[in-house]
């Protein structure tokens, strides 16, 4: 598995492990000058952060660091590596959010699926910690739509949507990944500790924070990121106006992902934030796993039929039966020559139409007045 | 209220009596030839549309036409009216649907308001005619949020949706223009007669059909587009996939309007058309009647304060505040030492720092670890 020299490898683990995820600075030097040369400026002081990193450096242990992985059966992938996925580069670009950004050093990962495989068809379906009955069931219904296509389902394991997500897609079988904003070892939040090893244990946990880090914030924030980057659109499945997911939506802007969202009763706070997502920065509305994969998927890949209901009968009409029908009174029944009038024919045409259209059930006649039957008249 | 000569005016009241709202071809010559030229026409037998309209050519009474009209305190508004509404005329260039198009021949018209003053600042609001109680109160709100703001409410008087927005206006004192697919002299649904005469009698009551005409579905269609073309934007509230209200929404896109659409849960069929509305044909999604008027207002009239939400705690913090809260985990307390590690600042900054976070009842401290408190940790 290993794609890149020893050394490279060692620094970059030592990096991740005494950085936090996506500080941007520190990000841009590993990508310019590689993590040997950072790690060793560092080390000798000659690196801005230098000073703010000194003790966690002096406490950092390589050895002790890979046997706490080997204990969680965890295993490092970085850039270069055969399992890297290579749509995360695009973070290299991307401009910060909230004093987080740029392309992570590498990953922690834990789980029998390949990375780089099961992320280059995925889904990302985020949402809010406190989801409805409804978002949740939306979460795994779409979930379990993708995976049913072969796509792997990506989130947060957070409360909510999230678990939803993942859940929807365990439950057909699929490929899960959940990426974590505490360390690969650890397991948040913690009534989610079935959730999570099941995750581990049949499609992947990923994180860019070191072993043994704990959840906070800022390192939320900086895995919002890789929710978006991982997959080739986010679906945001309920968020009040400032919910965490709009700032997963946010990346996925900046990385020219699919931003997508599903509506919800304009009544409900927690639709609120994806209605804006929709409405005033141009996310995609969505309604079913079809509409999420024709989307996102490659060209000619999924194309939605159109239309998607069955054909009314009055789809199958000839132009002069429909010009017949809708001279037809939806009130008050009316005699053969009004409707000939209205419709503006010559009588004996509508008089055939008119036959083929009671067959058809679309008119009826009583005392020699004819009107349109429910059956024309529904919506 | 006569601004055009009295030959031409007798010529279009004649031609609304005798054809069918929306006849294109008939619509086309009465723009380009006039409507005393085209009656002369039909009388002469040199008109295409001679034989068809004879029987109802013979029948007509100009006397009896206007008598009818006095009856019921009906007007006939024409191009060249001060109170013809010029947006209408729109229509001229907007290609047929249904067999259906053109810029009427004219208008009946009743109740107190000016339609061209009324129409100028208003909003239309269709939908389906088998509402759910979700949308019905959603139409309710919206037409009392725009009339609130001096502007007219737009739609159908038909069952569901239509009745809605109607009401919403009227309970607001506003005015409310309704447009019938029947002669205006009769009502329909006939459920809807005491809804209808308060229009009238508060409002607008308009029609293109003449008087005494039934309600047949191609008088809908007709009427739809009177519908959108009055208005600056159309907003559809609740719509099946294949509801008449979408058609209203196509004669808006073809004008040129703006067309806008109320999300609902996906699981209610009642608003399946309207996502697909949004989704596939680039509706806006709005939920208040602030948003609708700042889609159709001119611009600098109606502008949305961001963000919609009051400000959190959080957004009134320096950035070295919120660096530090950042650091607190949201889990398991830590000892101010290893926030001091994770936000990466002197240790005398984060402790000055802590204090005012736990002052702002952001963090707290317990046997010497910290944490965020529920308040932070707030969505």
């Amino acid at each position: 598995m290993s794609g890149i020299p020893d050394g490279e490898r060692r620094a970059r683990i030592a990096l991740t492990a005494i950085t936090e995820p996506g500080h941007p600075r520190l990000l841009r030097d590993v990508a310019r000058l590689g993590a040997g040369e950072v790690l060793a400026m560092l080390e000798a002081g000659e690196h801005p952060l230098a000073t703010t990193l000194r003790a966690r450096l002096s406490g950092f242990d390589l050895g002790r660091e890979l046997a706490a992985a080997e204990r969680v059966g965890a295993r490092y992938v970085a850039p270069g590596d055969p399992e890297w996925p290579a749509q995360i580069e695009d973070l290299v670009d991307v401009p910060e959010l909230h004093d987080r950004g740029g392309m992570p050093i590498g990953l922690w990962v834990r789980g029998p699926a390949r990375l780089d495989v099961a992320a280059q068809r995925s889904v990302s379906i985020v949402g809010s910690r406190s989801s409805t009955t409804y978002g949740a069931q939306i979460a795994a219904d779409l979930a379990a739509e993708v995976t049913d296509a072969g796509y792997a389902v990506v989130s947060g394991a957070a409360f909510g949507i999230d678990q939803s997500a993942h859940r929807g897609c365990l439950a057909r079988a699929g490929t899960t990944i959940a990426a974590l904003a505490c360390g690969i070892d650890r397991v948040y939040p913690e009534s989610h500790r079935t959730l999570i090893e099941r995750i581990g244990a049949e499609g992947l946990l990923i994180s860019e924070a070191g072993l043994g880090a704990a959840p906070m914030r800022i390192r939320f924030l900086a895995r919002n990121r890789l929710i978006a980057a991982l997959s080739p659109g986010t679906v945001v499945v309920e968020a009040a106006i400032r919910s965490g997911a709009l700032n997963t939506a946010s990346w996925a802007e900046g990385l020219n992902r699919v931003v997508m969202g599903v509506p919800g009763p304009i009544t409900s706070e927690a639709s609120h934030g994806v209605h804006e997502l929709i409405r005033a920065r141009g996310a995609l509305l969505v309604t079913t796993g079809a509409e999420v994969l024709e989307a996102i998927a490659p060209i000619g890949e999924w194309t939605l039929p159109i239309p998607r209901e069955p054909a009314r009968l009055r789809d199958l009409l000839t132009s002069e039966q429909r010009q017949v029908l809708d001279a037809v009174p939806v009130a008050r029944p009316a005699p053969l020559v009004r409707i000939v009038r209205t419709a503006g024919l010559q009588p004996e045409r509508v008089a055939e139409a008119m036959v083929q259209l009671e067959e058809a059930g679309l008119v009826a006649e009583c005392d020699g007045r004819w009107h349109v039957t429910m059956r024309a008249n529904a919506e």
